[in-house]
């Protein structure tokens, strides 16, 4: 058997080192088009940010030793020109040498990746438009970020073009080397996957830290005078810089793949089936290249991440050997980490539910990452998306400082299993203080939900709370609750709502309408169930605002958009 | 509807806030033998130690907001003296006034927890003895700590009895106030749930803090000369200390139930059903009074933890309310933390396998916590067991340092959903190289575990390695092949093993005997694996030492037990 592949990145170097172990004897080439194999795709934003000092940590899996432990025929700086189908062989440019050589295969695995997507602008191509997606683009990027760092000069400052988990991450590393830094986004968010009111935290923590924020915008112009680069946006402003990094999204690799006539998908990925295999039966795509089905809703997608990429390969190489691994299909699990906060996700968005037009609930729970008797207890956010009729679980996202990661992770396993929300309450996690709470966000938020769906606590969203606040004339048919102490009624409340804390309310109860729904909210939504509980017993029409006046706040405010 | 709850610490208060958000109009009697209800139990070693500085902070739920929030009648300073079922009344006696009287009830809810054991040992009712359950105790044991703390005076020396959750806690608490420690456990290993090879790291840590650990070893008898107190072990040692914590685990406080002729279990608990009722379907019992089954194994068990405690009080007052709430079980997950390490398990260990002689499978993986290129990465062990036939997950284990609870919480939920080793190679997790790597450690351990019912890996466990190498005469028919590097061979190997390099061995194939079967092993198991696909393929009988060297040095290192 002779395998060939075409890059050696995540799917592509998985995929030669699991076809190593199932055949001593195939002949595995490797065929990359950079200068080395395996590098640490992820790590490159911390490597010019200086977190990661040494370059050499970024060769996962060098050269020498794949070559050694896998006994696999490496050759880098070798770029596939072509790949003819009728002779089984791809065509292979030296790039040290200039020659060219055809290579057979007796089966074909496509790993040539995403690139970094150049809209059509003037100017983008220029020398200082900077993209990250290899090493040599780090190096390049890293020779900007450190020139003329004395202190005798101004700081240099830079522009990132999208505010994608790329874009965001070399933000932090930007803002870590000194650099001022100005985000230039499309949408009116950054980090589209996420929902906007999850997300909203971090325009704040951005602005905080210094970043300039242009929301809804985008590049149209790049100049450069020689001396420094001019960035002109749609909203008119200008911007002026050193150097821009553009991280605007990726696109699969598919050149070779369109010529050689493999069926490739709406998004540019190459098309294939639960075993990795494209078309051509002979050939295999994996990773950023291959477009592969959501999980959740059979839907094609294109995910450029890691995971899925390393999955991916393994499956390619066991199926040429006649095993029957098979593709789940993938969730969008990912987590994007900036100045020491992070937002993960699972499963569906709500923006993504809504364009689909698939019926869905969703609650909002805002708890400590451990038990708040505890030192150094952190307060997350974490929503919950999932079906109105079984609880099947469809969706989360979390944002916050510490143990992000950790419940995102437990529900995407339940999102694997097809749990409802009723197996969220009962979840048995670790607990000690330090680590969690007996109830743990998991837990809370399975409540939560449940208790949506049992009818315990008929739940309002934000945005609907919203209207009613800001209704013009004012809506009477709603009677808007906080149920919070008059502290924290006078620091911030919904306009036009009543106080009336939740530990006086049974006395009050005869000032309150009978005639008119009741939206109740507190901080984070616990005090205002309870007092849904306690008014729908006395026969009021009631509803609790899901994640409270926090949850609130991340609709009401206004982004930060600087000019 | 009236209810009366005995004991407001996590099942109680839990089970009474539920109750009052189902039933404006019940009456809900809350009756506590302590001075404060609903306390953090869980942070009584970290007051004690002093990272929890206010001792208001342990007050969770005060009596007041209770009475004021979820108009509970809360009453402290309250024990119940009797139940008498016949009459549906409890009687109670008021600590403070020692009066008593009675008090009727629909539905009672029982649960008084669980006290500390304390064996029928000479002197163990001396005052310089503590345990450690409840705030009073945890006063006592400060005001010890903190006696004669000026520096003119000797460091304070304590004994601790016991080595479990409690016990450990203690021990970190008592070290960081500066007082020499001495840890006494019946078993070879301190915290018994784990295996023992998965703890080993542990007993060094705290020999590397200056604790004195006497394993397999019991105090025999405690003698207070009114300057000290002396703790005589059953191996005649002669402990010397100013006070000593007796934490050897705790025994349901089933008097009352027991004396009302209630059903009880072997070990003390109450018996319940699924929805928390006892023999008496009046009387429900929750928490660390109540016995419970295993969700695994569906046996009964006793497990005094918050987690379950919170659940049962919850479903309780769901099914009084004539709710169908079920408790699904318990199934073991905990975690303790001490000097910045810990120790995480859910599901099933090992030995709780070989006591049922049930069939299982194990494998090894030391993964990072989060990609190795990313600063501020820390090693893990994590320990999976699973079925050998369908490959169902039955436990897991793992120490580390960062992220073991996020692992342990991914695969307690696969457990909850009956999940296999399959399902934890495909789980799609965050990653992003500060939060955990492409193939996470759930990953790792399940590729591995796959591959082993797959027979890709046939793989050979420490203690069968350990047979091997220690065999008088020496074992002919086993092969031991290390494939580490020179230098790591070189600083330390198993007696009698051959080095051969992974990278080199393709070339030295001739001098590996064929008649003897080969046990091949690396650092972790990983280049063991690659080793093992290599000679398996090549006509040798191979098995890979899971874990590799790292998990045999857990096995074969004698544990420090000191005079």
């Amino acid at each position: 058997m002779k395998i060939v592949i075409i890059g050696a990145v995540a799917g592509g170097a998985s995929a030669a080192a699991r076809a190593r172990r199932l055949s001593e004897d195939a002949e595995i080439i490797l065929l990359e088009r950079g200068p080395e194999p395996s590098f640490a795709n992820c790590g490159l934003p911390y490597y010019v940010g200086g977190k990661i000092q040494s370059r050499d940590k970024l060769l996962v899996a060098p050269a020498e030793r794949l070559r050694q432990r896998y006994r696999l025929d490496v050759r880098t700086l070798s770029e596939v020109t072509q790949i003819n189908r009728d002779e089984k062989t791809v065509t292979v440019r030296d790039l040290q040498t200039g020659k060219t050589y055809d290579e057979s295969y007796d089966k074909l695995i496509y790993a040539t990746g995403a690139a970094a997507f150049k809209p059509p602008i003037p100017g983008i191509d220029g020398e200082r438009i900077m993209s990250l997606r290899d090493l040599p683009d780090a190096d390049r990027l890293l020779a900007q970020v450190v020139m003329k760092s004395d202190s005798s000069q101004p700081p240099r400052r830079c522009v990132v073009v999208g505010a994608g988990f790329i874009g965001i991450e070399v933000v932090e590393n930007m803002i870590e080397r000194g650099i001022e830094t100005t985000l230039v986004e499309l949408s009116d968010q950054i980090l589209p996957p996420w929902d906007r009111e999850m997300i909203e935290p971090f325009h704040s923590l951005l602005s905080d830290r210094g970043v300039k924020l242009h929301l809804s915008d985008s590049a149209v112009r790049f100049e450069d005078d020689g001396t420094e680069l001019t960035v002109h946006l749609k909203s008119g402003a200008v911007l002026h810089a050193d150097f821009a990094v553009v991280s605007i999204g990726v696109r699969p690799e598919n050149t070779l793949a369109l010529e050689a006539g493999l069926l490739c998908g709406d998004r540019g990925g190459v098309v294939t089936n639960e075993h990795m295999q494209t078309s051509d039966s002979n050939i295999y795509a994996v990773g950023d290249v291959a477009e592969v089905r959501c999980s959740i809703t059979g839907d094609t997608t294109q995910i450029p991440l890691a995971g899925p990429a390393n999955r991916q390969g393994r499956i390619a190489a066991d199926h040429l050997f006649g095993r029957d691994s098979k593709y789940r299909g993938t969730q969008g699990t990912a987590i994007v980490g900036v100045f020491g906060r992070a937002a993960a996700m699972t499963g569906l968005s709500e923006k993504v539910l809504q364009r689909m037009r698939r019926a869905y609930e969703k609650v909002y729970v805002h708890p400590a990452d451990h038990a708040g008797y505890y030192p150094g207890a952190t307060a997350m956010s974490l929503k919950l998306l999932f079906d109105p009729e079984n609880g099947k679980i469809l969706g989360a996202q979390a944002v916050g400082t510490n143990g992000v990661d950790k419940r995102i992770d437990v529900i995407a396993m339940a999102i694997q299993a097809e749990m409802t929300v009723y197996d969220l309450e009962e979840a048995e996690l670790c607990y000690a203080p330090q680590f969690g709470s007996a109830k743990d966000p998991v837990n809370m938020a399975g409540f939560v939900a449940a208790g949506v769906l049992r009818g315990d606590q008929p739940v309002v969203h934000a945005a609907d709370v919203l209207d009613v606040a800001t209704a013009i004339p004012a809506d009477e048919s709603v009677f808007l609750l906080d149920v919070r102490t008059p502290s924290e009624f006078s620091a911030g409340h919904v306009d036009g709502a009543a106080n009336y804390p939740l530990e006086q309310l049974r006395e009050h109860l005869h000032e309150l309408p009978r005639d008119r729904e009741i939206f109740v909210y507190c901080k984070v939504g616990q005090r205002g169930y309870m007092a849904t509980r306690l008014l729908a017993q006395k026969g009021f029409n009631v509803k609790n605002l899901s994640g409270g006046y926090t949850t609130y706040r991340h609709v009401e405010i206004p982004r930060p958009v600087l000019q």
